[in-house]
């Protein structure tokens, strides 16, 4: 939740010019999207959605994302669509940010997860994984293996103040997650953080996938497993079995998964836990005092983690092979 | 810049379904307002803003503003229009908050204040005041001397942590307000926070004026007093005489000042920088840390007091009488 720049009215009007959207009618910074800075944009050619990049994204990635947004939304994935000024070009600049527009997406988030909802995620994500077989940039994920251990490394020292004995904990699993971490499932563009605030519903129905910003080139399963992780847990901790059964079964519906996938889904959703916990608990230990982002339980993702290393079995997810 | 309460998707079904505007679209949280909860709403009706009360507003206060906003805008005010539910009432209840659906107004605030704003205020403004003389509803200003004492009681013992001496300071300018404040001069609804953030424009037009939260019965001269301080001084602190002059005489020519009006113009000035100055020095030593809303500083409003107690005639505005 933030808007970290404030946009100039006038600065605006030239940046809009450069485009065939007539002008400008309204431009609300949105309280959503923690990364950038986020703008409802109305014009007299519709609803957008205006982007500033903050600095936490890299201006280099930032071809690979408009790219694959086009390349998705010309595959019919109700994705942001960017819109390109009168040259052609989508990426620009304001206010020394870059940024651009892309098209609105109707629905909302849900705030309260059903298992309809993660049938529609097991749906959109298999779609999405179809779609980006045909893109052919590649981003290497550097929030996969070495990002972790980077990540572990710089918390390491302050890790207990957060928890008595999260270090060892975190460095065991690290070391066995480098020793099994898969070499050769089937890989493709995954989304990386398709969490509930960043999939739209109207209905039950799935209207939109947002937030490609942590989009790169990974292992397909891995995307489910973070789905797993992100979409299936109650707010006890408790695993919802039936939420992971559905979300299985509805993406294995789209896109068949292989049975080395299947059987690495224990391992692929620590992985995903280990993730979330170290980027939480790295922001957690160097969140600035003040600042407007409020901070996520890194503990939480320590459950989750705890529950896939007791997993036996990829049948504890509610599916046989 | 704030949200303070998430709204759940399926509660605001049930809340919307009590409105004839059709299925929710979209609802997002807006980085603008800081003593409310604000989200841009898209229904099949159109575009719509809904507002949560947050603590600050008084639920007691609430009909007094959603009968002026319904007042002014049958008058022709561009101004929020609080949208009525089936059963013909705006007022309503959401997420244990009272909540109102208002129309949304087209336009953008000045994030840089030029001459042509300041006569649009001042014309906006005198309008303002005209279609309020109609309004049978009255709401003491809490914030005017009474609430100046209050809040520099609450302030004294800690105020010269912010700068030296300036408890001294602000009790003998109280002390001469509270003799010389005029007791007898046109009275009726003021806005009383007309800052550049409640009022939008298209191109040099004004589209609307919204937030009427501290809107009061008062003397109608003191809000344009709010103005001269919240729209004519650079950021430097100098004193801008041509925005003055400008909104004075757009304000004149809609609505004549009277000579006592006029002359009273200066002290007038100097309680309105005293209002803000108190806020924001309360805020200031009160800011919960942590809280998403980022302080503003008193010491502005110390120059700008300085500077009207320093004008012996009200023509250092730029108008003669």
């Amino acid at each position: 939740m933030a808007v970290y720049t404030d946009v100039p009215d006038d600065e605006l009007r030239g940046f809009i010019a450069e485009y065939a959207l007539g002008e400008v009618i309204s431009c609300k910074g949105i309280a959503e999207g923690v990364e950038n800075s986020n703008f409802l944009l109305r014009t007299e050619a519709g609803t957008f959605l205006l982007t500033l990049f903050e600095k936490r994204v890299s201006p280099m990635d930032l071809p690979f994302f408009i790219a694959l947004m086009e390349h998705l939304a010309a595959q019919g994935i109700a994705c942001p669509t960017p819109i390109k000024a009168k040259d052609g070009i989508a990426l620009r600049q304001l206010c020394s940010r870059p940024a651009v527009i892309v098209s609105f997406l109707d629905g909302m988030w849900p705030r309260r997860v059903h298992p309809v909802h993660c049938a529609g995620v097991g749906d959109a994500l298999a779609r999405l994984h179809v779609a980006g077989a045909s893109f052919a940039l590649r981003r290497p994920n550097d929030l996969s293996l070495a990002g972790w251990r980077r990540l572990y490394e710089a918390c390491r020292a302050r890790a207990d103040d957060v928890k008595g004995g999260l270090a060892a904990e975190l460095g065991s699993e690290l070391d066995a997650l480098e020793r099994l971490w898969p070499e050769t499932l089937p890989m493709g563009v995954i989304h990386a953080d398709l969490f509930p605030d960043n999939i739209f519903f109207r209905g039950e129905r799935v209207s939109g996938i947002i937030d490609f910003y942590f989009a790169c080139t990974d292992f397909l399963a891995y995307d489910l497993a973070i789905c797993l992780n992100a979409w299936c847990f109650e707010s006890d901790g408790s695993f919802n079995v039936t939420k992971a059964r559905l979300m299985l079964a509805s993406y294995r519906a789209v896109r068949p998964l292989t049975p080395e996938e299947f059987s690495a889904l224990p391992l692929l959703a620590r992985g995903g836990a280990l993730r979330f916990l170290l980027t939480r608990l790295y922001d957690w230990l160097n969140h600035p005092p003040g600042a407007l982002v409020r901070r996520k339980d890194p503990l939480e993702y320590l459950q989750k983690l705890r529950f896939h290393r007791s997993v036996a079995q990829p049948s504890a997810y509610g599916l046989d092979a």
